[in-house]
């Protein structure tokens, strides 16, 4: 299943993409989920089911939203790949490195990724977002796979200047309509065996990031296994797994995103996810 | 005017505190606001004139919960006294360290405070905390102020092994149960001027940290200038405002809290903010 958060019309709901269509499955369960995370807190049953009847959209005509508006926590990965390890002169370390992202920093598929009066540095770092579907702490690397409800596309777009102000990376990681998350989440059973599918990056269609998930440091099942040792996985976080290495700050000359760009994170087999990069409004 | 967040008898609401009593304003303006946090958005508009009826209950029958249960952000500023930022040998830098916790890290007041079964490094961290009640983007330090509902006590309790697992924090900042936030929040009228108050941490009635908020090194304006130059801040927010010298980490042999110690946390005219150290049932 593919599922989404989408505007019709400036009515927010959720539901399943097959091929170009929509299908309004939020409104045919509104009486048992509030939204997509209720539907995942509830390992979307009835879901399939209510595919049949439900009103039908072309996706041309959606707005789409982040694939989760409302994720209670959304965990980043940061340096899980040995060329971005490399790039930022970071030390090896034996557990991942966490940081977080406010779920008002997020925003939809082919909605503007925004850049903030106050910085020119934007950059880009394509990710494969672990939408986590059953709650548990101390999860063991065994067990990890079966909390995940589905995976989905994550630009983890960062400015780098406030990123570096201090060593804690969330003045940067928090700007208003930088993380863009979608179009929309795929269930395990349809994305199949991850480890050696691959993401890119594009911008303006010159490929800057490109690796394999089988070239993560510390792999979905050791994340899941990490966060869970700290804090309580609920339906609906968000693991952000981690960006490869190429991101524009460590070019030379940097390579900032600037407004007109067009900037594009591929999961082999899922999704494209599409932004453009607006100017705040002044 | 003191608000807090509890329980009654497994109920949970939110009122008035004054003298010895508690004023269940929550269950008197159910119509209006879900919580105290909708409440603060509203500007607590009614809150006062809703005392005047509400059921009353003496404080020894409460469960006291966090202030807030449910922030959108908490945004805790880190190295922001001196000493502190001496004792951890941390550069000077122009703008506030953030990190973050998660809402469900918090506990409440006179609840435990809970050592995880994976750590023996839990450190205490006592603040003030400054509650958001106005939404907005790059404030001005002259409109800081303007912005605040009010403050509480916080423990912005740490495992320090996981805080050092790698450069950012997040890991050793959100354990469950580690953060204890209240008993109230005090609104600004009823404070007064902050600067000259004092902030304390006692464990087990020794002082073990001290200052005044004059001492901060960067002081409340600031931090609201610089999280608003990033994200919006939100009604209900909070601001945990950084933590002075003296921290357990730091001494010689470390002073890490454990089962059957007792932490409190007093800023001057507000509150003492107290909780048993108890270790997470294995």
């Amino acid at each position: 299943m593919k599922l989404a958060t989408v505007a019709i019309a400036g009515r927010v709901t959720w539901g399943l993409v097959e091929a170009d269509l929509f299908y309004d499955v939020g409104v045919a369960l509104r009486e048992f989920y509030a939204d997509l995370k209720a539907a995942i807190s509830a390992g979307l049953a009835g879901v399939a089911e209510a595919r049949i009847g439900a009103a039908a959209t072309p996706l041309t005509e959606l707005t789409w939203l982040p694939v989760l508006p409302n994720p209670d926590k959304i965990l980043c990965i940061g340096l899980n790949y040995e060329m971005h390890r490399q790039e930022t002169g970071r030390t090896v370390v034996d557990n991942p490195t966490v940081f977080t992202r406010f779920a008002n920093s997020q925003t939809g598929h082919l909605a503007p990724i925004i850049r903030p009066k106050v910085s020119t540095e934007l950059d880009y770092e394509g990710e494969l977002a672990v939408i986590i579907g059953k709650s548990g702490r101390y999860i063991s690397r065994d067990d990890a796979m079966s909390h995940v409800a589905g995976y989905s596309c994550y630009n983890d777009g960062s400015i780098r200047d406030f990123q570096r102000h201090t060593h804690q990376f969330a003045p940067g990681k928090n700007f208003p309509e930088t993380g863009a998350f979608g179009p929309w989440m795929m269930t395990p059973d349809e994305l199949g065996d991850l480890s050696d599918l691959s993401i890119q990056t594009r911008l303006n269609g010159q490929v800057v990031q490109e690796a394999r998930f089988s070239q993560m440091i510390f792999d979905i099942p050791r994340q899941i296994e990490y966060c869970s040792s700290f804090t309580r996985l609920e339906p609906g976080d968000v693991i952000v797994s981690g960006t490869p290495g190429g991101v524009g700050a460590k070019r030379t000359p940097p390579l900032w995103m600037k407004p007109g760009d067009i900037v594009e994170v591929e999961v082999e087999n899922l999704a494209v996810l599409r932004n453009p990069i607006v100017d705040e409004v002044r």
